[in-house]
């Protein structure tokens, strides 16, 4: 048996499933839960690889200890999304993290992650500073008290289904809103290659520029993405993510990353010429 | 019908092939050229996709600029492998370039591709600059006169095959005594995901370590080769590929560049955490 996912319609990445733990379709979306020999546990919603043991150190390296790096002195953030638990397991390693409030919409995603998927989930039930709320993220952050955040991370799916509305100005609105003068917001920004990924791409940063002043856009390598070659942005009110990186800071920190550190930090801001041309032109 | 690659026993990438256009057993290896919607024409040697119209100037804009923006007073070349033209074009966009030796084993790849890829061919018969030796790289390098070139680009398959004799110390070996002092080695350097491609990217900078005194790695997002994340080797003899980037000069030149900017020449050699451990740990 084989799990397939269709990057555009006459191109898709197959890996052979030694064992299908879990399928399930939730109120929002259809949840399968794999086991393989080469990545280990992991799981797909809507037919998309969302997180598996071999790579996910890369995605939630990258969307946390960016903006770590560059504003030590992050206390209070928002996860939107991020069932998985990978990003809130990274930003705990922070002692001077005080608190972390989770939105994730779908509650039988991080269920599952906490049955089958430890290795990212690990954090999700046993550390004070994090509060877990089961809600739609675009309903809290127009909820949500102004100023309120240093830093939000929007650990999404691509905009179809749940992850649709967290791809709209009235978002990116209100997370300007509730992010205080300090802020930063990462969010998963897609991809350059593929079609659709473009597409999204550049209606999200062409949204974002126009929210917040400072608006850049970094890339990772993620083998098991469509084409591998994902990014984040880093949209904020004050923060340049070259700028005013604290490499000395970060390091003396003694975190131990596998893909993330601070040289790679200011290379990922450094795009390719086609990349930077698509964001540019995404008006 | 679908043309598929495997990345690791139980990985694997497919495309929808819209036309087979040709097959063919060469004395090296076995050649396919396919049409799809969505990659163009594209050819695999042996059941590994080398070329396709949508992504090669990534890979030949990686291989010909980063060398040239270190030493723009490069003019005597040697290729070695390149049957599909796209290195060679690269270079012969340089004015300044007198001389490129190109070695490619198979003629029959050349040939092929200069009647079904001439978006990467089209420079292999008009350049009087250009000389095409249908030869065995390893054997070409060993009989070459010393210090006669400024530049080697080894633009090869991986080590299975007719690319074996391309990733042994004798090669490397040889490589050195033919480069003047100024000289700088690019190599095809394999990738740090999957199993065999990390077992050869340690082999190869092992033995090149221990040959130039100057060995770097730089990375480049290829999104159909296996995993996407794949990369070159610089060495060289007297040149940092970054305190001797020669930005402004490169930049006045004027060539226009779809993937290739100066910007990310620095920060292709920003390497993740876990890549830098695997080549430090290859001996």
């Amino acid at each position: 048996m084989w799990f397939s996912e269709v990057y555009q319609h006459d191109a898709k990445f197959s890996i052979e499933v030694e064992e299908h733990l879990h399928s399930e379709k939730s109120k929002y979306q259809q949840i399968e839960f794999y086991k393989s020999k080469t990545f280990g546990t992991f799981f797909s919603l809507d037919g998309y690889m969302m997180v598996n043991q071999k790579d996910e150190f890369i995605y939630h390296d990258m969307i946390s200890h960016v903006p770590m790096a560059v504003n030590p002195d992050i206390k209070n953030v928002l996860i939107i999304g991020g069932g998985d638990g990978g990003t809130a397991r990274e930003m705990l390693r922070y002692e001077t993290i005080v608190n972390i409030d989770m939105v994730e919409i779908d509650e039988r995603v991080v269920r599952l992650c906490q049955k089958y998927l430890p290795q990212t989930a690990c954090k999700l039930d046993n550390d004070p500073r994090l509060n877990l709320y089961f809600e739609d993220g675009l309903k809290f952050v127009a909820n949500a008290p102004s100023e309120q955040y240093d830093l939000i991370l929007v650990d999404s799916t691509d905009p179809v289904g749940p992850g649709e509305g967290l791809f709209t100005y009235e978002f990116y609105t209100n997370c300007n809103r509730i992010l205080n003068k300090e802020g930063i917001l990462i969010n998963q920004h897609e991809s350059p290659y593929y079609d659709k990924d473009v597409r999204e791409m550049k209606r999200a940063h062409s949204k974002i520029k126009q929210t917040f002043p400072i608006a850049k856009v970094y890339q990772y390598n993620m083998p098991t993405y469509g084409s591998g070659h994902w990014l984040f942005g880093f949209a904020s009110k004050k923060y340049d993510p070259i700028k005013d990186l604290k490499s000395t800071a970060w390091n003396n920190l003694g975190l131990e990353t596998k893909y993330y550190n601070t040289d790679l930090h200011v290379g990922a801001f450094m795009l390719p010429t086609y990349v930077k041309e698509q964001l540019a032109n995404c008006n």
